[in-house]
Order: C-alpha cells, then sequence, then structure tokens
C-alpha cells in the first residue's frame, strides 16, 4: 500500500486530557478532579437540554432529518439568514474541514494568525497545503497583508475571540481586512467563542450578517461553548448561498446524530443558558485577573470564557502543567504552541478555587 | 474563489426521506407514516441504551474521551484483537473516508461491485478518483479479477452483505479475492449487516479476526443497523495496526460524541438485543418472501434487515415508490441505481402489514 505524501507531515490534535484518563494513570477520584482544558461550560449541560435527550433517548436507533430542516430554520430565524446560507457541521470543526477540502491542495496556502485554533493547520496540512503564519498571536492588520500580498493563500482564518490566546479582534479590523484582500480568498472568520467577546465589548461583536455581503466570507459559530454542548459535537458555517453549496458536497451524510440535532434546535431557541453562562464567567474571570495581578503573573486580557497566564523564565509552563495534572487539575499547557504559558477554562466558584489552591502551591 | 476541480462531479448522498419530511409534504399524521427506508431497527432503541442515554444527559457539556479507551477495550475484547487495531468512526462511513483521503488521489481508481453502497463512489470522487464497477451486483469473482487486472484499483470494496441488493459474498470467496489481489491495494470488507448474514448461514460470517492475518484488508462494522443505534453514529474500522494507524491521521478530533461513546461501550458488551433483532428480523422476513411469491414478484435472497423487490416491466420502482410516499410509507426506489426495484427495511409485524396493505392495492 501506498499512502498519500501528505500524511507524512500531519501531525494530530492533542485533545484536552479527560478526566477518566487522568483517574486511570493517578489515581485521582472522579470528584476530585478538575478540568479546565477544554473549555467546556462551567455550569454544566443546561438542565432543558438534559430533558430534551432524556425524552428523545428512545429515537437512537433513527437517523436524522439530513436535510436539517428544523435547525437550519431555527438558525435562520435566529440570525436573520436563509437557511441556504448556513450548512451543519460536527462541531464548527468539520466546516473547517469541508473548507479545507473543497478549495485547498498542495499548490495552495493558508494563513493565520501565530498562535492560533490548532485544527486550522492540521486540516490544511492534510491536503498538503502550506501553511503560512503571523508573527504576532493578535490578528495584526499589517502582518496579515504582509503575508498575503506575499503568498496569496486561499484560505485565511481570523479567529476572533482567538484560541488559545483570548485576545480579540474587532468588527471594524475583521472587515478591514476582508475589504484589503481579494475576493479569490476564503476568508474564515471564526467566532466560537463570540458570545463571549460580544458580551464584553459591543466593538467585538460580529454576527453573520455584518459578513454576509462579501461572497468569500463564512462566519463559523459553535453549540460547543457558551451554550455548553461541547460533547454533542454541533456547529454551523454562514455565507453566502454558492459557498455554502459547494461546502456541502464535502459533507457525509448524517453529520450530526439524532440527539445533537434535536439539542441543537433547542439551543438556538433558547438564549437563557448562554446569558448565564456568560454572567457567571465575567465574574469568576475578575478572579483569575486579580490574583494573577497579586502574584505578577501576566496575563492575555481575555474575551473567551478561558485565561492564558504568560510566565517569566522563573516558571515553567510544562511543569506547572504537569504538577497540576498530578493533583488532579488539567490545564492545557500552551508549549507545543511555542508559549512558556498555560490556558485556563474559567471554572464555576469552586473549580477556580481549587484550581487557585494548588496553583499557589506549586509556584510558592 | 477557485473550488477544487473534483467538485465539479461530486453528486451527494440521497438519504432515505424522515418521517418529517413526509408529515410536512404529505400532511400525515406521524403515527401514520412508515419508514422502512433507510435500515433502522424496527425494534427501536435497545431500552437499556435508552437508560444509559437518559443517566448520562447531563454531561453534554463535556468533549468525549477522544482516545476511546473503554469503546476500543470493549471492541478489543469483543473480537479479539488490539486497541492498536481499531479506528472508530462516526458510523462506519467516516472509516470509509479516511481510507479515501489516505490512499486516494486523481490518478488512483476503486474497484466495487455493479450495485453497492453508494458512498464508497462519492468519498472516491471526492478525491478525485476514478470509480470501476463490475458488472454484477453481486461482487463474482472473475468480473472483480479482470477489472482488478485491468485497472489495479487501489481500494476495492467488498460489501457482504450487500446494500442495497441483500446478496452476500461467502468468507471463502471473500478471502479467494484477497488472496488473488496483491497487498498494494487496500481491501475493504464492510460488514455493516453482517449480524444479519452470520445468524443466516455460517459460511457468510466473517469476524475481523479471519482477516488480521492481510496488512492490506480493513473490516469495517457498525452500531447502526442490528444494534439498533443508526441515530448515534458509531461504526469502526478492524485491521492491521500499520494501516491504523496511517488511517488516524484524517481522523478529527472528537469524531462521536460524549453520547455515542457511552452507548456504543453499552453495545457493545450487550450481545441480547441483537440477537432480539435478528430473530425479528428472520420471522418477519419469510412474509416478505411468501407475498412476493404470491403475487409473482421477483426479490434477491437477503442477507440483511432488508429486502429488495425486482419488478418486471409491468411495474415502475420509480411510481410505485411514489405511491407508497403519498400513503405515508416511505421505502427505497432503486431506479437511480440502475435497477427497476425497490428496496424495503424488514419492519415490525405492524409495519410490514401496513407496508403489504397499501402495496397490493397499488400492484392491484
Amino acid at each position: 500500500m501506498k499512502f498519500n505524501k501528505v500524511l507524512n507531515s500531519i501531525k494530530t490534535y492533542e485533545a484536552g486530557k479527560p478526566i477518566e484518563l487522568v483517574v486511570r494513570e493517578y489515581g485521582i477520584a472522579p470528584k476530585d478532579v478538575v478540568k479546565l482544558a477544554s473549555n467546556e461550560n462551567p455550569i454544566g449541560t443546561n438542565p432543558a437540554i438534559a430533558k430534551v435527550i432524556r425524552s428523545h433517548a428512545d429515537i437512537a436507533h433513527l437517523y436524522p432529518d439530513d436535510s436539517m430542516f428544523e435547525l437550519k430554520a431555527a438558525l435562520a430565524k435566529k440570525y436573520n439568514v436563509e437557511d441556504t446560507n448556513i450548512i451543519i457541521g460536527a462541531g464548527s470543526d468539520q466546516v473547517l474541514e469541508f473548507i479545507s477540502r473543497a478549495v485547498l491542495d498542495e499548490n495552495a496556502s493558508v494563513l493565520m494568525s501565530g498562535v492560533t485554533f490548532a485544527m486550522y493547520e492540521i486540516y490544511a496540512k492534510q491536503m498538503g497545503a502550506k501553511v503560512y503564519k503571523t508573527m504576532s498571536h493578535e490578528h495584526k492588520f499589517e502582518e496579515f497583508m504582509e503575508a498575503y500580498n506575499m503568498y496569496r493563500p486561499k484560505v485565511v482564518y481570523i479567529c476572533t475571540p482567538n484560541n488559545p490566546t483570548g485576545d480579540a479582534t474587532s468588527k471594524e479590523d475583521v472587515i478591514a481586512l476582508i475589504e484589503a484582500m481579494g475576493s479569490d480568498t476564503v476568508i474564515v472568520v471564526d467566532g466560537a467563542y463570540m458570545e463571549y467577546a460580544a458580551a464584553k465589548d459591543e466593538k467585538y461583536r460580529i454576527t453573520p450578517n455584518d459578513l454576509l455581503g462579501y461572497d468569500n466570507v463564512i462566519y463559523l459559530g459553535t453549540f460547543s461553548k457558551a451554550h455548553g454542548l461541547g460533547g454533542m459535537r454541533v456547529g454551523y458555517g454562514i455565507a453566502q448561498a454558492p459557498l455554502i453549496k459547494e461546502l456541502y458536497k464535502m459533507r457525509p451524510p448524517f453529520n450530526i446524530t439524532t440527539l445533537s440535532l434535536r439539542v441543537a434546535i433547542e439551543a438556538t431557541k433558547d438564549d437563557s443558558f448562554v446569558q448565564q453562562s456568560v454572567a457567571l464567567h465575567q465574574e469568576q474571570i475578575k478572579r483569575y485577573e486579580a490574583f494573577a495581578d497579586e502574584n505578577s503573573i501576566g496575563y492575555i486580557d481575555s474575551y473567551t470564557n478561558f485565561i492564558t497566564y504568560l510566565f517569566d523564565e522563573n516558571l515553567n509552563s510544562s511543569h506547572i502543567a504537569d504538577a497540576l495534572l498530578k493533583r488532579g487539575v488539567i490545564i492545557r499547557d500552551l508549549a507545543s504552541y511555542g508559549m512558556n504559558a498555560i490556558r485556563i477554562t474559567i471554572g464555576t466558584e469552586e473549580q477556580n478555587s481549587t484550581f487557585f489552591r494548588h496553583f499557589s502551591e506549586i509556584i510558592a
């Protein structure tokens, strides 16, 4: 057998360590494990959604409606777009995969910020495309345009707010980038954490409709973060209908589960849980900022449901992540992103207190 | 924007019409709709599995364990293989996609029987590969070897039992094909409906272990059919570890949901529901055979949970499918496969009686 040569250069995604693994490997009781590694919603599953799951538990044998008629109608209403503007993925991740597969090949390149969501690079490399990154982790206009003019990438990724750093790019700056780039480049505006940025400062709020005037721009959203449905794997892309139509050709049938379809429909109609999630987050993140200030630790001003602590040469992010892990606290080491930093999901009051207690002891 | 040229030739999968659509389009009450189109398990969801879903409804916010440690352990035990021999997909469909993406390109070709699972062709065309089919819908040794020697395909698909026709290829004949082909070709043995074939006649029973001696062969299985979990999207591929390792490079993280992971673990450990499903099926399919004989309708001897009725020039499959649909009975017209035939999922006693009543009136 001969495998495609692109496989030689593919690294796979490093997922946040699951609680089960820490229980198995370190013998810590599940109740003592605090996972602040995957930006899961600390409130848990919306009780209204859990109810929907329970009441549909007996239709697990039925394939979902592959047209996703109801979910698209609900999203179309929420965002004031047409159903032909929408494609559903198993997480917005899968929409990224559709985009890669629809436009990239071994002669193409993609452009993204210096530190950003790892799957952009992985999906691009799966297609054999070259990957260019700007110097900064922020989305800086000059850096993007310099690289854009040099490489003419077929896809540009704008992750706002940005993961795993937490910074955001304003709507004005995003529009400026779109206007400055040619319409032969697909521009992905990944708003996976948009609910948190929009609630913090209106100038960072970007809605699909803000971008629908451009035929080469696609907005990505997800139910995984503020909606608290990471485990259900539902996200979406919103763009002009001709672009959506092409992406559909890479969509496998039944790409979300029957239960995922039901819960996403309900979640789209109910915004109260998102508001509750954002409110808890806004209250708790202040503790992380205060703790960092008190301990002279740098951090990136966050527009997401996590915060990135930046260490100087006295602290090593990998050592700290390991020490926390052995105590049952799972956070994300950003060493593999070239940063001496850790990313911590803002948890519940209790989870955050547990983090501070262990972290204080480790850095003492 | 310029899309990859393979998109020009891609047709998308035509899913069985969902009940919701028939309700919407024909104004038929949901309770009066009988769907025998997607080979869903007519018993419904295993009550033990529905219980697992209900008891895990509150962890929808958590990502699944991306290592799938427990599920692989359960499958490894069931099939007496190692966990390194296993890859999990969102349905065995997704494993087909991994295979296509790992080995195919625009210079490659694939080979399959004349009528078989539509996704083989769709995934191959997504990669720009050429698609060759044998004359017969059965997997005939001479036809396969003639085409194999002529085209040297990079992937050969053996669907046994075969969908959408229902015929099966014996283990002896599958092994003969594998032995006759070179090890530079990946041979996919798709056993999505294997539980039904194995229960009908031992000579059709193929287990992953029967094939694990070949480094180029992968066995596919699914929880969608006999296990009654079509809506949960879980399937798997079992092969030698080096092949699995390459396919993993195309696997996106979190490719099944948290609930799907839980139910698949439970389903692997519990075979009683499969036995119950097969028993109902074996009892009810006799009615379809008797009905066909009484009405001089041809059919393919079925090793799956559906039956294919073959019509002569007096009956038109598309007209019959339409007439049934308007009465709320959804079956699959095989006209798009070049056959004047319909595929009917074997339902419950009541569903089957409803089908016979409407079908009798239509052909009267």
